[in-house]
Parts: structure tokens; C-alpha cells; sequence
């Protein structure tokens, strides 16, 4: 049970931030944690990576607690939208530093995709933009080279041949090297295909937590006129329903039947729209 | 002919950032405007609401040169990722400026929308995160109703159920009240839908601008063991391509044959895969 997270509450002064959350993140498989804006996601990243407290729980890592324990932080790294060097020091030397502090960090390598990126590696990471603050994390990340992997946001600000080039570079990694990897994204529907296990947060609660295939096969779409798809959804658990010009579209909790009723089509959810679903639910427009 | 978009040229210091930009928006059309960070889109659309001047060049609307031209700036707007208004100002005094500014601005539209999004409007401008800065500029472009819009990056740390939100609301307003949107953003996917018209602009230059659909149709997918496809992909316009354990993927210029070669497969491919195809045409990994 590589990372174990225990009963994490974490209150700021007026907001539950995190609300008793439990988790085990298995060896070498890629995880999407998803949830809102608010939800909770980056303050349990950084409290697994030991930059925040929490108020209760705690996080072991190989059995070890993760807190003020140099042993257990080395075999971690967050990518997240803080920058930890100082801002006026050239991204060349963070690279050199990064080797300083972790051993495996493949100096070569960073600097190579450096270069696949065109981020010029003479320039002070403060002057760089938001796509490449971005890139300079993630290039990081991808050539830190420990056994657990955090991404906060990792492609916030980059343009689609970026986002596809780190996409690529990724799984490269993963495939050559396996190890632990959690992607926190927005961007859900790019990573659907990537990741093995889906955990979505809301409002600091876990209300997902299973293999993204197991995931997707618990809801599907369904579609049809108005009035016949109303009297197909009695009594059934409808996540989300939206209506455009008389033909509406409904997600619904549960398997479909072998066949649909005349006039009506099934289909399969994406991992986004499934999200969106699920998010709605409470909060219906 | 609304919008005349004539021979634009910018030179900041060491970058010519739009080189000899001529283009024609038409009335009561979605665009998209897509293209790579550093391309020139934030570029163009500053200086189509006058906030830049170019060193060669002119922007007409409706006939009128839009420089220094209150008459016509009146019937744009553009969302950008600058705040207009002064930082420590309320969201809802914003609101009540735009409107002295604007006269169509939809002050009880805007309130809903915050409401929907929810928006604290009793918050300053400055203290609103990255998410709710783009949804407070969003919120202006919806609710402005002026005859052409513009959106440079307008989901920019929004989640996927605000970003869906979005294009539910702005799909909504252009079917109530049509008038001209041109979105620029990096995620492709979620607008490929959404938009009528595509002009993509590489390094400074506009590389395509054409309907949608005929875009689309201009190029295709096709997949199949290397060896096989390598055979099959000589003498065409191979755009991009890519292998995965053996089976290559490519991405070709033109119109596929009725049926694919034995062994091969042809599919159509999305806005964004195209966008990315031609972006690396020049730049192979």
C-alpha cells in the first residue's frame, strides 16, 4: 500500500478545504483526480507532499508518515502552480539544483525537452509566461524520476501541441519507467484515455474512487423526444438532463437495458460529460 | 463586409508578431481563431479594439477605420485578459460602469449569470482567483450585447462544468440575439462545434481561414501497420504522423479514396488533431 491517506480534514477559517478524506494510492498505475474549482485537490496534493498541516489524519507513504521526514518527501514530487527556487535564478541552474536535491533527476534529459518545448534555458524562470512557468514544472516533473508523481494543473496555459506533446512525453516516461502518477486536470476529456483509476472530490469529500473503466461503465446516455425519454426515466436515477430543441439528453446512474425503446438511443459517457453529470447533480441550472 | 482586417503588421523589438494579417469577419458568424502561444492572436485582437496600434495596416468596422473611432469601438468588445476596470473596484460596481459605457449592457442578465457561476459580486476585481477573473470577464462579454464579441482565452482556469456552462450560455445568446463571437483559445475540442469558421494563424501569419466544415474535409486520418502505411502514404501530403507499438498513424492533406488499402483504416479527423497536424509540419519532434 505505497500512499496512504488517512482521514484528512483540513479547515481553513471559514471553509471545510478537506472533509475527512481517505485514499490508497496503489504502485505504478496513473491516476485522474478530478473535481471543481474549490474542491479540495490542490490542498491535498500539497498536503501529501508536506507543504501544508492538516488540522486532523495523516498521510503514510511505504508505510512511513510523510511529515518532516526528508526519507519518505524524496521518493515524492509535486509539480504544483508554486514555483520553490527563487524567482530570479536562470532555469538552467533550477535544473542543476533539482540534481542537488534529487539524485535520479536526469539532467540530459531535462534539458532536451527543454528544447523539444523551445523554452530557452537562459532566461530567469520569473520572466517566463504562464504556458511556460508551466513547461519548466513539468519538465521537472517529467525528469525528476521518483517513484510517486503529482501534477497540480500541469498544462494550465499551454497551447494544444504542448498539451499533446506532454501528453506523449508521459506515458514515454510511464511505459520506460512505471511509477506512480496522479494528474489533477480541468482538462478531463484529454486525459480520460491516460488514466487507470479515477478519483473525483467534491466539496472536499471523495464521491469517486475506482478504475476509470469500472467508472464508466456505471452510467450511460440516453436520448430521444422529450416526452418519450421523460416516461423512460421514471424511476430511475438521472444524473443530468438538458434539452435543445425538443430533443433531449439525459445521463442516467446504472447499466441500459439490452435494447433502447423505439425512438430512443443509448450511448456511452465520456469521462467529462460523466464529471459534468455528476457536479451538476446537486446543482441542477 | 463588417470587419475588414486589412495587411496588419506588428513588429515588437526582436518579433514580427502579425505579418501582413488581412482578413474579413462576416456578420452574425462564430469564429474560432486558433493558433499556438507566441502566434499572434492576443496581438490581433488588441489591435481590432484599438488597444494596440499596428505598424502597418488598418482595421475597418462597417466601413470605419476603428482607430480612435468611438463611434465604432461602440459596437465591439473584446475579453481579453486585461482588467479594464480599476483593481480595487467591486465586481457589481463593474457591472454598473459597463453599463454607462455600453447601454445594451443586460445589468439583471449579468447578475443572473454571476449567480449561476457563482460569483461573489461584493468581492473586489483583485482578489478574484484565476478561475473567477475569466468568469468576470466572461460575464461582461455575455451580457454587453454588442454586434461583434470577442473572446481571447475566455475558459482560462475555469473547470469543466463552468466551461460548459459557457458554451451552453454563449450558444444560447447567439441563437436569441446574433451577432458577430470570435473565440481564440487553446482547447480546441470543447469549440470545435461551437464554430462556423476557422482561421488559424502560425507565426504571425494567417495559415487557414475557411468554413469549418470544408476545413474538415480537406484532410483525413489513416492507420495501419507501419510497413503497410509507409507504402500507402508515398507521394501524398503527409501533415504529421505518429507510431505506437507498431501501428503508425497519420495525419494526410486531402481527400481519402473511396475505400482504405487492405489492412489500413481512414477516419475523419477532429478540429483539433488537424490543428496539431499542421502545427508540426514544420516542426517534427
Amino acid at each position: 500500500m505505497p500512499i496512504e491517506i488517512q482521514n484528512l480534514t483540513k479547515i481553513f477559517r471559514k471553509a471545510t478545504a478537506l472533509d475527512q478524506v481517505s485514499l490508497t494510492l496503489g504502485e505504478n498505475r496513473i491516476y485522474g483526480l478530478l473535481g471543481n474549482n474549490g474542491a479540495g485537490k490542490s490542498t491535498l496534493l500539497s498536503i501529501i507532499a508536506d507543504r501544508q498541516l492538516p488540522n486532523k489524519g495523516c498521510v503514510l507513504l511505504d508505510g512511513e508518515p510523510v511529515h518532516n521526514n526528508d526519507h519518505a518527501l524524496h521518493k515524492l514530487f509535486l509539480v504544483g502552480d508554486q514555483n520553490l527556487f527563487p524567482s530570479d535564478l536562470k532555469v538552467k541552474k533550477a535544473f542543476a539544483a533539482a540534481k542537488l536535491f534529487y539524485p535520479e533527476f536526469d539532467l540530459p534529459y531535462a534539458e532536451s525537452l527543454a528544447e523539444k518545448f523551445e523554452l530557452k534555458t537562459n532566461k530567469k524562470i520569473s520572466s517566463l509566461s504562464t504556458g511556460y512557468a508551466s513547461i519548466f514544472r513539468l519538465i521537472l516533473g517529467l525528469a525528476v524520476n521518483t517513484p510517486y508523481l503529482f501534477f497540480d494543473e500541469p498544462v494550465l496555459g499551454l497551447d494544444a501541441q504542448h498539451r499533446d506533446l506532454f501528453y506523449r512525453l508521459l506515458m514515454e516516461k510511464y511505459a520506460e519507467r512505471p511509477c506512480t502518477i496522479v494528474v489533477s486536470t480541468h482538462l478531463i476529456a484529454e486525459i480520460a484515455n491516460l488514466v487507470e483509476h479515477t478519483v473525483m472530490i467534491r466539496r472536499g469529500k471523495v464521491i469517486r474512487d475506482c478504475p476509470t473503466e469500472e467508472l464508466m461503465a456505471a452510467a450511460y446516455s440516453v436520448c430521444g423526444p422529450a416526452a418519450q425519454l421523460d416516461h423512460y426515466l421514471t424511476g430511475k436515477a438521472v444524473l443530468s438532463s438538458r434539452i435543445l430543441g425538443g430533443l433531449k439528453t439525459a445521463c442516467v446512474q446504472g447499466t441500459p437495458e439490452a435494447e433502447p425503446p423505439t425512438g430512443l438511443e443509448f450511448s456511452k459517457l465520456d469521462l467529462q460529460a460523466y464529471f459534468i453529470s455528476l457536479m451538476e447533480e446537486e446543482n441542477p441550472l
